[in-house]
């Protein structure tokens, strides 16, 4: 319970909703990693999420959003690499193979 | 933007989504004076909020959950003591006074 997160997104934009929500969906899905979580207003266009002080996401630098569960690797990657998210990570390797497996059925 | 906020949550009593909420409102509210509002999960009924290193809420202490224009204005008393909250504020003047103004007309 020790790992610090934090979601960094601009107000003009308003994305606190969306930020909110990933917020939960982080909470909930790293109960027992997660110390604590932060909701960092700011401005520009921003929207960062960092991981025990490393950047895990920039929307600058990908030009988009993360869909959930792809936040929830790169966190995953960051604050317990040795843990398997179960079906969503089964559902990027059929991804990434060419597999039929549906993105949505992945969530 | 420079106030910082802490819900700290029991994650045992499932209280994650009241306290995203309050998050949301209370950044929402006070958008401009909040720099930082941490979610930090718990265990054993805490149900506990600081604004910028001071108490403001305890569940133990005043035995109940704070309804959302109370929160906001213990906050406020912190990180914005000058601040009105317009109809919060004239609410629970009415309120305290006998007046028979419904205190939900105030959220």
């Amino acid at each position: 319970m020790a790992s610090r997160v934090e979601i960094h997104y601009c107000t003009q934009c308003r994305w606190l909703l969306r930020s909110a929500w990933m917020a939960q969906e982080l909470l909930t899905t790293f109960e027992d990693e997660i110390g604590e979580l932060t909701l960092r207003p700011g401005t520009g266009g921003i929207f960062e999420v960092h991981a025990d002080g490393r950047r895990v996401w920039s929307r600058k630098e990908q030009g988009r959003f993360p869909d959930i569960t792809e936040l929830k690797q790169v966190v995953r990657d960051v604050i317990a690499p040795d843990r398997s998210l179960g079906h969503i990570d089964r559902a990027s390797r059929s991804e990434n193979s060419g597999g039929r497996e549906k993105k949505d059925r992945s969530e």
